[in-house]
């Protein structure tokens, strides 16, 4: 049913709910017929990133031609970095739109996980939604995946939006509080498009959950501070407002900080849930959570199955395209976190390229939010590689976000407050409150070399020096002189 | 009324709608007490560029000690690339919310051109609305200027909607229409903050119009083949989405393309209202234009204010954090049109930085279109200075829009479809189709060489070479070896 070329729209989100048997027989496929000397590759949409059985099992055949809109699997990264895949890494919140728009081509089929078939044929959907309702709607065949591992309660923790359209049609989005449903719990998908439907018991295959290190309590530990401050100023309300956080180790360790801090009746509007999101609903800290995945470890994963009556009516899953929408993040003004590999002392950031060229994950998510938020913020240690690399440089060597939308820096080092500053007055703040002391003194003797020599002074920069700490790394993996 | 180190918030956007006699006066005073031996400088707010009367004024006596959002006065900008005075480049659609949610600091006097007053209070606004809203709301004092040169009948013209809020208390935007009128006619302003209003008579000072050349007729010939081609496709409506366009004569081109084209009852739903739309208007192509401002050149706005009877029932001019809010641009699905200084192969775009420090102007409301864009075109010649700088570089020397941003560039050369592509496809057709013959044996080159050398192959790049043309032109005075 999958031909050679096919382009193939699949579920899956952070390694949740993305099918498990289908592309794993199709890399078997894949497999017997270069043997047999045919070329077989596809071209692969998802929600984001999926489990080793997807991308994984894929890539390792070499059976990805094309991959969007988002990826972090270790085999297809090698691939995309060795220029033996194409990769287009996108904002999570424009796929489905451009899919309609029909930016990125037909869709031949869609393999879709699900939870069950109710008795009028609707679909429940899984642990992520992602873009399976746009999936479910261009694509012109289904395969349907339905794993009894997912918990059955699952129904009716899901929103699915069937409001949007194309322009001149759009209308407003009706959502106003994070804890709005505005939807329906079902996928719908006409049946006679439904070409097989397999069964599948398997796991959800997130990585493990690492526990926060010094660097992550520290970097939570300041962030706490901001916000008590800024709740002081009546900058921000004393429930704060909806939080977006990223994933990983610093965004666990700011759950664990918000879990013992003073902040009450806390919501979440963010496009994954990850464990220490699960312990502040189970506290009572946060009220709700909307996203539109699961992101556990598979402690958290078995316990919330285990658990699902306890969190289905704190818990809602929503099509990414509103998950991340820019209208809604505007609207409800979300607080957003997100990592970063660097940061130059102007305050832009590199999400996703490591030295420039080599992609670690994508942009994912945090274009949407940091862009539209009330305060945006980005957290990383100020080092890397054993402080070989550091994360604050002169000039970044990609750029995901732009110092228009980054608000607040944050390395264990301390906090950069940006807002209401120009470029220079950024430089210093970031410099002083962000860099390891390893890095301040060149980092320092840049801005000032930069400042007396530079073409001009707005941004002042050196084209022949602001990649010296990159092009010295890759000539003796140490950034430092 | 205004001492020095004030706050000052003042009307104005892109020439037009600026006060014109307090800031001169302002300028005296300044050079009067600098000349006494006291230090005078003001923090200056406004809706975006002003005209000489403002910014050049006040920038001429040393008199601005920090500006945002956006400046384009050569005086000033001489200023802040000689690293005199403090520049915050805003995203224009945030600069309100920002300043209510406290990020920018407390506003002491707001300076605002207006028509007139009404009977019950009210203030008829400008011939720009920009940040006046906010200014007269956040101020604590309030000086009015009365200026008899504006056309009486503005009045009804400008739609100021009242119904922003800080969240969590933010509702859906009530537009979904570029014609809908959400808002009311007036300006509110508690009479009790008005400290003084000053009459005067003086006309707008907009740049001169200057007329397309040959290269912004070819890049308008390239949009209108791709307009008809997405048409033709079934991916545009026939009378195509709501468009937004910068300023400039490519801008003007393309209006002038538009008016000879085959699309009827086209909307704008845009930030500046610039010649070329009138002449859209006048002949029944154009149906509306949305916008903040005007921005004509001086034959026009003089025929404008004449006609105005005729004029003013297609023109709405609205707040800028609605004529540019990314809730609206997204749900009308803009078609957006800006211009670049440079364009790098894979997408990046610099809108504002001159070789990586030297500011031209500003990124403007590019961000709040461009990013939320149905589709969004970025347009150049593909060269400068007589061919000394080529618009497309191996790496651009400053990221305003990311390759996410960026669905098609043109210039004279061609247009660039990029989307659906890598990176590596969309440097393909960047080099092919945007490049100018004498700079693409150069790009390909590069991209070659990136291609062999590079570190990583998603976004191949090498640090010690990204930036060497730059560094030519500033040694040499020409990109070209």
């Amino acid at each position: 049913m999958i031909g050679s070329g096919a382009t193939v729209g699949m579920s899956g989100f952070t390694g949740s709910g993305y099918p498990k048997a289908v592309p794993q027989a199709l890399a078997r496929r894949i497999e017997a017929e270069r043997a047999a000397g045919n070329p077989f590759r596809l071209r692969v949409w998802t929600g984001a990133s999926t489990g080793p059985e997807l991308d994984g099992a894929l890539a390792r055949v070499d059976g990805i031609e094309f991959r969007l809109p988002y990826n972090s699997d270790p085999i297809a990264r090698e691939r995309i970095n060795n220029g033996e895949m194409e990769y287009l890494d996108m904002h999570l919140s424009q796929v489905a739109p451009m899919a309609w728009q029909g930016f990125l081509g037909p869709l031949d089929t869609a393999v879709i996980e699900i939870v069950g078939i109710t008795g009028e044929g609707d679909l429940i959907p899984s642990a992520s939604v992602g873009n399976n309702k746009t999936w479910l709607e261009r694509a012109e065949r289904v395969i349907l995946e339905v794993n009894r591992w997912q918990s059955a309660d699952l129904e009716g923790v899901h929103d699915i939006y069937y409001g949007t359209a194309l322009p001149p049609h759009r209308v407003p989005i009706p959502l106003i509080k994070p804890t709005d449903r505005i939807g329906q719990p079902y996928l719908r998908c006409d049946p006679d498009k439904i070409v097989a439907i397999v069964e599948t018991d398997a796991p959800d295959r997130n990585a493990p959950f690492s526990p926060p290190d010094e660097n992550a309590r520290a970097i939570a530990g300041h962030l706490m501070e901001f916000f008590g401050h800024e709740v002081k100023k009546g900058r921000l309300p004393a429930s704060l407002l909806p939080l977006q956080s990223g994933v990983g180790n610093v965004a666990n360790a700011v759950m664990e900080g918000l879990n013992e801090g003073p902040f009450e009746n806390l919501t979440a509007f963010t496009e994954v849930i990850q464990d220490g999101m699960l312990t502040l609903l189970e506290s009572g800290k946060l009220r709700v959570a909307s996203a539109t995945a699961m992101s556990l470890s598979p402690e958290a994963a078995a316990s919330l199955n285990d658990r699902m009556a306890f969190f289905r009516d704190k818990l809602i899953l929503r099509p990414q395209e509103i998950s991340n929408h820019p209208e809604l993040v505007r609207r409800l003004g979300c607080i957003t976190m997100n990592g970063l590999i660097e940061a130059d002392i102007y305050g832009n950031i590199n999400s996703t390229h490591i030295m420039g060229s080599r992609i670690y994950n994508g942009i994912g998510g945090s274009g949407d939010f940091a862009r539209n938020a009330y305060i945006s913020v980005f957290v990383s240690p100020s080092t890397a590689k054993g402080g070989k690399i550091s994360a604050i440089v002169p000039h970044v060597s990609h750029v995901d976000h732009i110092t228009q939308d980054v608000q607040v820096i944050v390395t264990e080092q301390g906090l950069a407050d940006l807002r209401g500053l120009s470029p220079k007055q950024r430089a210093r703040v970031v410099i002083e409150h962000c860099a390891h002391p390893d890095y301040r003194p060149l980092l320092k003797d840049y801005f000032e070399r930069a400042m007396r020599d530079s073409y001009g002074r707005q941004t002042p920069m050196l084209p022949g020096q602001a990649f010296a700490w990159h092009q010295r790394f890759l000539d003796t993996g140490d950034m430092r002189p």
